[in-house]
């Protein structure tokens, strides 16, 4: 296994999720949390989400308080995000996906942070007007996932920095910038907006609470590289009159070389990543030339030996969007067995995710008419 | 002479200006420049202004730079500010009295920033609520000067991110930890907002650019010690597209115990500050009993030996606030003959400051209908 590295800002290697529960101090949802969530799921008839029956959502912080507060009639929003640099790609939709779900089956409101700033702080050559740029891209894609617009809540870091700047002093002011040091691997090289910056992530785990004046739960579904930031907030929030913000976390969705090469997928390795608006020649493409396959060298040897599904990126990735368990149970069999060869479980992948994203496009397209209902206004 | 340390958040000890000079490497105020400005006052039927007269203001960044562009028709506007953490007291007017000079003269815009986070970020007990009901009170001293309602445009940090937070990301992003360690003296346990805070103290230099999306050159009237914020960003505004901004300082005036045992005015120290709201009462009391006497021990030898003006707290807050020249070298040469009595010399600056204070408070009271009217608004 290669030396791997979990930071908001770096995903490499391969990712060890068991060590990962440990360093990170998070805990595994167990089968009776699963339970809950499908108790609460049928009542809206609807199964468990598929990312929830996989495991690919295999970490949390107080989700049983959460579901407890729930249960007593104190209903939770949800708070996830996106930090705008570049174009939204298919694993970025991962937690959206859940979020959406949580939003159906709990009937509760989402705060979307578009976090302007935070690329731009991080990435020496990227500028505000591109961040701005991405905002209004990114913002169709999570439009077009169907997210309740009566629920859901667009805050723009520079654009909402009147709402929420001040709330973030509160937290910087509980933050010293050794713990930041420790928490991020910061050294005195880093730039004043950037050593700032987790203080604005840390907002809209209560600006809801601000605005509502009303203590109310946040439960944030979030990849797991984000978990430093909540780690650092979560012992200041509560200083600052507010509950802990709980949080539901997922693995990452590899790039198409797979998880040893890649990491997460990553918009900075455009041949290995899947826009959402590559079209279909480009997404065939991309997989039957870079998708890892874990088939055999020959198609004679494939049929003998069998293939790999557990490093197939194919694979994998069907885990993560193939919603149907039976289907996903025999392409599995198949291609262990050799009856599915490399080159049928990647038309497999480009069918799914074609149809997928072509559903999504028009979707997106929509959307463009429908940011302004989004963005949060005061009243 | 005691050891002296000035930053922005501390200024202890007897102040030597010409060290101060040579260690921030600013620039004496000349004998050319002050005809070059008397030049432009008397166009405005004005005379140099005492505290330019008397090398109160001492010393200035590319003053020259400013008269240049000025004389070539390229008008400049002032900025300098309060963060609010209590009342107003006679220290804060000095700064302020000049800068409305500069206006009337120059007929320029003047932006007034009342940066309300950072007393919050620097003071462990003080509230945003606290800063935010000082924002008030303060105003009302500024708007009691008399600057122009129709070339002011009052600032609050909080209030204006939705501006503001931009520009200081941009700001921010080209400054290092180190670079803040050394100017301010920060340690790892600073907190992250106080870190991030001289980003927002720079903005006020060129956002009335990006409004008025004009090139337009900054002269920025202040007390010596916010002279490490500039510094810094002095080096950074020119990378982000804008005019370094020029700078007029002034000396401190010292609390009513003297220099050697108070620095600069603070209102830490309640008893040796006269604040711009204390009654008659309390200004003649606090006199009497506080102000440090250049006097002899009894009034036998004080005829005979003559006091020393040069380290009396009456008469150095004199030459602050008495504006006739030919009044104030009589009481120099009256005190030192030994004429004037230290009773004499407090009973004059009780009847100066008393006058002034009671015509300020009217103002004051006046200017509570409009604070609304100096606050900056997006058209």
């Amino acid at each position: 296994m290669s030396a791997s590295k979990v930071t908001p800002w770096e995903v490499q290697g391969n990712i060890d999720y068991e060590k990962i529960i440990k360093e990170f101090g998070v805990s595994k949802i167990d089968q009776k949390l699963l339970e809950r969530l499908e108790k609460h799921a049928k009542k809206k008839n609807k199964p468990l989400h598929h990312l929830l029956r996989r495991n690919i959502f295999f970490a949390h912080r107080d989700l049983k308080f959460i579901l407890d507060e729930y249960e007593k009639g104190n209903k939770f929003f949800l708070y996830t995000g996106r930090a705008p640099s570049g174009h939204t790609h298919i694993g970025h939709l991962v937690p959206w996906m859940l979020t959406k779900w949580l939003q159906e089956v709990f009937d509760v409101e989402l705060w979307f942070q578009f976090p302007d700033e935070e690329k731009f702080l991080f990435k020496e050559d990227l500028t505000l007007e591109d961040t701005e740029k991405f905002t209004q891209e990114n913002m169709l894609d999570v439009i077009a996932l169907g997210f309740d617009p009566k629920k859901t809540f667009f805050l723009v870091d520079t654009k909402h920095a009147d709402l929420m700047y001040k709330e973030a002093l509160k937290v910087s002011k509980k933050i010293t910038f050794s713990t930041a040091k420790s928490a991020f691997g910061f050294t005195n090289d880093q730039n004043l907006g950037a050593i700032f910056y987790t203080a604005m992530q840390a907002v809209p785990s209560f600006l809801p609470c601000v605005i509502h004046k009303k203590k109310i739960p946040c439960l944030i579904p979030h990849a797991i590289d984000q978990d430093p930031h909540f780690r650092v907030s979560r012992d200041v929030i509560p200083k600052i009159g507010h509950h802990k913000p709980a949080s539901i976390q997922c693995r990452f969705l590899p790039g198409l070389a797979g998880m040893q090469s890649d990491g997460k997928m990553s918009s900075s390795l455009d041949h290995t990543t899947i826009y959402t608006t590559d079209d279909p020649k480009t997404i065939k493409k991309k997989i039957n030339k870079y998708a890892f396959s874990g088939g055999q060298s020959t198609v004679e040897e494939h049929r003998k030996k069998g293939g790999n599904p557990q490093v197939d990126t194919s694979y994998i990735w069907l885990t993560f969007f193939e919603e149907d368990d039976k289907k996903l149970e025999k392409i599995y069999q198949d291609y262990k067995s050799g009856k599915l060869l490399s080159g049928e479980i990647k038309a497999i992948l480009i069918e799914k995710l074609t149809s997928l994203l072509q559903e999504h496009q028009k979707k997106r397209e929509k959307a463009r008419r429908n940011i302004d209902t989004f963005i949060f206004k005061k009243t």
